[in-house]
């Protein structure tokens, strides 16, 4: 007997003492990101020398150039990137919107195309149909919307606490929107855009068509227009005029920008990243350039604090999750058919807000191990370490390796949707030592994951 | 044993029946601040139509007007004023600062008078010596810093999670400086803004002299400015020139602002507030319009709700809780002197961001309490039930009535402090959703006060 109890005080006194070597590592990458951080300066970058970066456009080239530019001047094991093909739409030069009246007469709105839309040929102009929500456009009369432009007016529902939740309540209207309409014969279809303040941005974001059904024109309108287009149809009849020269292009080429620190199982991989690309609105600030520099960042704090991984830790930054998400696709399919075995998956793309925890995609075990890391992050600030989403550019790694969890960083949600896809979705919206924290978090994570795994 | 068990088993039930009916009504109080609030839109009233408002001003008279009839408007039981005296300090119309070099020549920098400084009495001028800290000052030779100019450079410490505890760590060279610097016969001060960012705002906020120490003037740049001048004087000599014309007048009449809705035991009094006075740059957004702006809406909300208290639930709008707390002293006695029985105190002066928790100030038994309230605010995102500060208004009750719990509110820390006293704690600082929350949890708290003291 005594001896089991000795080896049980032995095995415990380890445990204790490996959590206090993790308790002190991890404080070192906390003063690393608060003091010396360079995420910040790196995000300034992104936004001000290259800006908004949409999929096959020059300044997506340029962001991928940016990118391997300085992970190079950080001195990581390998950078490197991975070609692939991406979608390639541009919203042209012409984009305008007026609200017509008998009373009033135009009224000029803030709208922006959705993401992948066609134009209008033109100036094109009709009758106003307004619903309330998807669904009571799906079970409107042929008769009440042929020939009309149709108006989405679904409000993000404030009462969520997760404004997550509520944007996963009205994504089906920017989704499906044109093809519900162009069902019952509508002209066009413009939404209110799914944002959380009644304010003059308008937000865009991918929207589809189906082969079958027609393509018509589709934009969204910001919040504060939509409220007065509601309250002016309440006085009668209103006619929108709309002018938008967006069109697709053949794909081009373009590249997943890739990042090592080389672990003792050189082929044991732990990818963790955020996608490169954004909306053409803005400057792609919180969405998702905090999510690249948040994982840079955790990289190259590892490599400054000389830390010697036992897997690989990669960083992607994924290219075209914004409309099509081929850098996600390619990665998970080109890791496989390299034969690497990924071990776990990590993903930064809910913007650079104070940072809460971390959602697990994956088995129980999983949230059960991140739940033992819960207490490590206690005095920073972090307490959700649940089951949740891990992020779209990782998800394909789910088919490509079985079993595989996933991570989602989760920072605080209550502004993501003030600048999510909008024109206020620049540098001065990001916070510098809210950046920083989530820093230091994903890098914590990556370390305690390698450990652990 | 069975009659036992079956006793235990309806207690329970009547528990659990008591916690699922304070679920469903904290649920309708977080419906209504988030879907019918009023907050953002008093703020809004509160920080444009009357500004910036320190004691004694007529603008901190405009704030004590508006605040009475919004509080009437709502129709609550009581509204009424308490009359006090409170100090009245005027920064004046000169002010201004330039850094001085044989190289560079004149550089102009970003300064404010500190509160309660007197002024520079025409131009200022003279060599600068530079201190890191102010313990350095206070260890320094009398020839280093007679006749100089002393400038204090010590930053916040960005590797505090909590910035509160950074202030903490800086406060003292913001109220101690001046009479540090004059002990060694120096003509004036400046320190570095006490802010978390590097940025062009200066951060004023009280400091003090001493009767026996001679009063000499004391100002803060910004941090921006500090680092510049301390890279300055690494080159060599510099000079600080310097017109002030702040100055101190006779101690004026003013109110706290008070409302109420009556309780059962009408005498037993629940004391929430903030502070309406606010310092003379910016318009006093986070500190601490957020503060009154929520105390007001959780009353407003429980009034809609038709709550009806067990004991009186009086939201105070304290004035003069930056340069003298003549509010908060006033309400004490006051309160003390008709024989009113303060059963418990909240406050909310750590600015308007997403709610984290409550601290409280009091005994062991209701650091407990507060702690069976934590499952009820955990879907809200709240976790920080624990030990902790109230707040400087309710600070005095603590004397008057020993024993009384005090509660503070709090909100997440990182962004305070890059607002906390400058010209940039404007209304647009504030966002609405998290404005909000606050408002909801400070609603729920007080419910669960009352129903439970």
């Amino acid at each position: 007997m005594k001896h089991i109890q000795l080896i049980i005080l032995i095995a415990l006194s380890f445990k204790l003492s490996a959590q206090t070597n993790d308790s002190i590592f991890i404080r070192s990458i906390y003063n690393e990101a608060l003091s010396n951080g360079q995420s910040y300066e790196d995000l300034r970058h992104l936004c001000k020398d290259v800006g908004a970066r949409l999929s096959g456009s020059a300044e997506a080239q340029m962001a991928v150039e940016w990118s391997e530019r300085t992970m190079q001047k950080y001195g990581f094991d390998k950078v490197y990137l991975q070609e692939i093909k991406v979608p390639h739409w541009e919203r042209g030069t012409k984009e305008s919107g007026w609200i017509r009246t008998k009373k009033e007469g135009l009224i000029k709105v803030h709208m922006l195309a959705l993401g992948g839309s066609i134009g209008t040929e033109g100036i094109m102009e009709g009758d106003i149909v307004e619903f309330k929500h998807l669904d009571e456009l799906k079970k409107a009369k042929r008769s009440q919307v042929e020939g009309k432009i149709v108006f989405i007016n679904q409000p993000m529902d404030q009462q969520q606490i997760n404004t997550f939740k509520a944007y996963g309540g009205c994504y089906a209207i920017r989704g499906n929107g044109a093809v519900e309409g162009a069902k019952l014969g509508a002209k066009a279809v413009i939404i209110r855009s799914i944002g959380m303040p009644i304010d003059q941005h308008p937000h865009t974001g991918s929207m589809h068509y189906e082969d079958s059904i027609e393509r018509i024109p589709a934009a969204a309108i910001s919040t504060e227009d939509a409220e007065k287009l509601s309250q002016l149809l309440k006085n009668g009849k209103a006619e929108f005029v709309m002018e938008m020269d967006c069109r697709v292009y053949p794909d081009a080429t373009s590249y997943n920008v890739i990042a090592e620190l080389t672990g003792e199982n050189a082929n044991e991989i732990i990818t963790f990243g955020g996608h490169l690309d954004s909306w053409d609105t803005g400057e792609g600030a919180h969405d998702d350039g905090a999510g690249v520099v948040h994982c840079l960042e955790a990289l190259r704090i590892l490599n400054v604090l000389k830390y010697k991984p036992k897997n690989t830790l990669r960083v992607v930054f994924f290219m075209n999750e914004e409309n099509g998400n081929m850098g996600g696709k390619s990665y998970a399919t080109w890791s496989k058919e390299k034969g690497e075995k990924q071990i776990a998956a990590l993903e930064s793309d809910r913007g650079g807000f104070a940072p809460r925890g971390f959602n697990c995609d994956g088995s129980n075990d999983f949230v059960s191990l991140i739940q033992t890391f819960a207490p490590q992050f206690k005095q920073y600030d972090l307490h959700e370490f649940e089951k949740g989403y891990g992020g779209v550019d990782i998800t394909p790694l789910k088919e490509a390796f079985p079993g595989i969890p996933l991570f989602g960083f989760v920072p605080d949600s209550q502004r993501y949707f003030d600048f999510h896809h909008a024109p206020s979705d620049v540098f001065e919206s990001v916070n510098k030592r809210e950046l920083e924290l989530g820093c230091a978090a994903i890098a914590s994570m990556v370390y305690l994951l390698d450990k652990n795994l």
